[in-house]
């Protein structure tokens, strides 16, 4: 029905081409007046040609819901300004609107007329080199699309000189999900493009495309392929050394999503305690999905100007509806966008602390399981009201894992892991594990390597102590808990290192 | 962001035409020139114009899906034409991207940029007069948006006189879900919309649009509302006293979605004994998604030249992935669709047979229900292999409901039942029942009113029988079955009926 249709609207829109040059030429006028109108004709039908010509082999604009947006949001104005103008032209017909049809068998043969747009195909987050010949593209795409329907993607490389080869096609392409069935309008998309040999190798500049289709998604009489541009790379850019030589950082931490009233403190603790611990061949990539306010800002600003944390304003992915703040989309654009900055990276929040025995260092634990694409970390939950007596009446100056000590040992729950990988060799991550990996994972990391977590501390600004206590052993709300002041002890080196490295400045930092 | 892109936009816009003006105007060109070039501009900015006005009041097109998809299906050609065309004007730049950006604080500004359409907003089926004042428009809408987010709707009528009186807009509308939780990609929506006072009482015509909003579901940025119509009434086309007379039939039959292979025998048999069972004052409404073929169409062809049957082709909705064939919508479509000509609707499969017991009649049970708004149905599952040894050798002639004589009797099920309504007091309905009434629903129909279920014997066309058996009671594939000939009993009289009414045209038909 859908080619039918279309098929008339070209005939028709040809038909009235043809009656304005025939009113035109039967017309006896002037030559100026001839030549005014013919001016106005090849006007007219320029406009009227630059809307039908695409420039893709696909021949799909690339943007075409915006472009259907940006109509309607912008005509209201447009209208009431018009009203004003006395030369309003003719508004443009509607849609023709297809009817039933009695066939000559009395059959009522019904119609389906559809309107309008519910959810865009695509979404772009970033696109990165993966090596010579491929790359990864992170994004959003409608969900049911993924979930009913088979949807494809597929690259296009577009050289920037004319004089350079023809734009070449990737020849593998796939999608990963690494959200699976927790997207809501939205999921989030990797997908691999991995050309048959090097794309830009002379350096000369071009344009990567990705064309998604969907399958007939949302309509099966259409298979849509929008084709956009998702890297620009000017003469020059690439360095192709970087994918073989040794990453400017041994640490990187990718943070997931951050939002709501976060207390600044307990920011201002977890920079300075993991700085210390990382050191200084470290990074730190937070991502502000609306939680970095401004005082949350203040206590990362001073690490910002010492390189150690880049922030990562991500607060327009709130205008798509996935899942927690489509934390899953922002691992995932990490992951590609440092691969090759950092020997390892490392996921987990802004509530969980690193901590490795005393007689061990990040590197040498590192070092030990070097082996290993991925090792996932152990949680020690710590209860975050029960506080110690010995802290009374200054418990509200101490740091939140210097006064949170009580540990939770309730045995045979399963707890959530986080993990460290090496990127390179990792192709998609999720949020307590990638499982798009080359090479081994071990889960056996006990007494290595674990976190601390204080759970619901970061995302409350009131004080976390609830009850003093002066016991090793507790059982509270049904819960055992065991004194660990492992933490504790190491406050006042965090401190001592948070003054040495950034001075005084943060000393005022509220709750 | 989406905002100030738009006002950016719309700023570049003018700001173009300004240049455009100044430049005109400094350039010491003759009068004519200058007059060419100014109807040039005239031209130009109207057709820009143009793109910018729409008609209705939220001014949104009627269908920017539809534009972009014919955008797409057409350009290829358009493309190809071109080619061969020396004047071909310049591509259009692509639409512009927007780049992510550092800020002078060093925090990296995302930019997320969407593309395509993955879903309708809304589909149309059908959109019905509920009364003077009141419709109900049934279609599919995009599932996420209701899962996620709360589209809201609104009809506008608008006379087609344009002396008559402006438009209006419903004061009520409001959305039913009849299939919740069931859809895929889309979803069943029944939108009601009531004015506060009669709408086209002069019988002069006019047109019923529908806008449909998203609500921020797909984008939280816009609120997009799609306008379109959905209901063309002609001077002199309503009958008002519809609504308060009798209706033209005692029982309408509203078929779910047909789908498959569904043998014809079954098909005869099951028409044969319905329109016997319901009378002269009874009409059957089959939907066809692909199931009658042309066997099947040979079996209804006699009744529908009776005028007992008509059949809906509603094969075109297999497009748009809901829930089996979009039933929900299509039983929501009949019902509104037929509301005031039939004084009970009945809502059951074609492999369930209606029947109430010797002494009554269809007419005086439904009298006796006639308080009720609607009532269920409750079930006698039948076996659809147990046949019985006394038709051996000439079974494959029998009727299924003639030969399949076992009933399941395992008690502590829960199983399914089929209902009627009395559909003026309906406004949604469902497969098993309606949800939507006004008035009393019952369930204590056992002893009045029952269906038999030949449970998997329309979907197949090969002979049931299996097992031939000669008793009362028997226990197979763990279940209680015992001998109920109720139905079988009936065989000669539907047989013979069949024949008085259409002859014996049907008589070669195959299972």
């Amino acid at each position: 029905m859908g080619k039918e249709r279309s098929e008339k609207e070209r005939g028709g829109g040809e038909n009235n081409k043809r009656n304005l040059f025939v009113s035109c030429v039967v017309m006896n006028s002037c030559a100026a007046e001839l030549k005014l109108l013919l001016t106005a004709l090849l006007v007219i039908c320029s406009v009227a040609t630059l809307f039908q010509i695409l420039p893709s082999r696909f021949t799909i604009s690339a943007s075409d819901l915006r472009f259907c947006i940006s109509r309607i949001s912008t005509s209201n104005t447009s209208f009431a300004s018009l009203n004003s103008t006395p030369t309003m032209p003719p508004s443009p017909s509607p849609p023709s609107i297809r009817k039933d049809q009695v066939a000559d068998n009395g059959v009522i043969k019904r119609v389906f007329n559809p309107y309008g747009s519910a959810a865009y195909n695509f979404i772009t987050m970033g696109a990165y080199r993966g090596g010579l010949n491929t790359f990864a593209i992170i994004g959003l795409a409608s969900k049911p699309l993924h979930v009913y329907s088979k949807p494809t993607y597929q690259c296009e490389w577009v050289p920037q000189s004319s004089s350079a080869s023809n734009s070449t096609f990737s020849t593998v392409s796939y999608k990963m999900l690494p959200d699976w069935g927790y997207g809501h309008v939205y999921t989030v998309v990797v997908v691999n493009c991995t050309f048959s040999e090097a794309v830009n190798s002379e350096n000369s500049g071009g344009k990567l495309f990705l064309e998604a289709s969907t399958s007939g998604g949302g309509d099966r009489d259409f298979n849509i392929t929008d084709r956009f541009e998702v890297l620009n790379e000017s003469p020059g850019d690439i360095n192709t050394t970087l994918f073989s030589s040794k990453p400017k950082y041994d640490y990187l931490y990718c943070g997931s999503s951050l939002y709501g009233g976060l207390s600044p403190q307990r920011v201002r603790e977890w920079i300075a305690y993991h700085v210390r611990f990382f050191g200084k061949r470290s990074h730190f990539v937070i991502h502000d999905a609306g939680g970095v306010h401004e005082e949350v800002l203040e206590v990362l600003k001073p690490w910002m100007e010492l390189g150690y944390v880049t922030l990562q304003d991500i607060k327009e992915q709130e205008r798509f509806d996935g899942y927690y703040h489509n934390q899953f989309m922002v691992v995932n654009d990490c992951l590609h966008r440092y691969k090759f900055m950092t020997k390892w990276m490392f996921f987990f929040d802004v509530d969980e602390y690193i901590h490795v025995p005393q007689k061990k260092t990040i590197k040498s634990v590192l070092d030990s399981l070097s082996d290993y694409t991925q090792f996932t970390i152990e949680q020690m939950p710590m209860n975050n009201k029960l506080c110690l007596s010995a802290d009374y009446g200054r418990y509200y100056r101490k740091w939140g894992f210097e006064k949170l000590v009580y540990k939770d040992v309730k045995r045979g729950i399963r707890r959530d892991r986080k993990y460290a990988i090496q990127p390179r060799n990792v192709f998609a991550t999720g949020v307590h594990m990638s499982q798009n990996v080359a090479g081994k994972t071990t889960h056996k990391t006990e007494g290595v390597i674990r976190y601390f977590h204080y759970h619901g501390t970061v995302a409350q600004r009131r004080e976390p102590c609830r009850n003093l206590l002066n016991v090793t052993e507790i059982n509270f709300e049904n819960n055992p808990y065991v004194l660990d002041t492992t933490m504790r002890d190491l406050a006042w080196s965090v401190k001592k290192f948070e003054n040495q490295m950034i001075g005084p400045r943060l000393k005022n930092t509220r709750q």
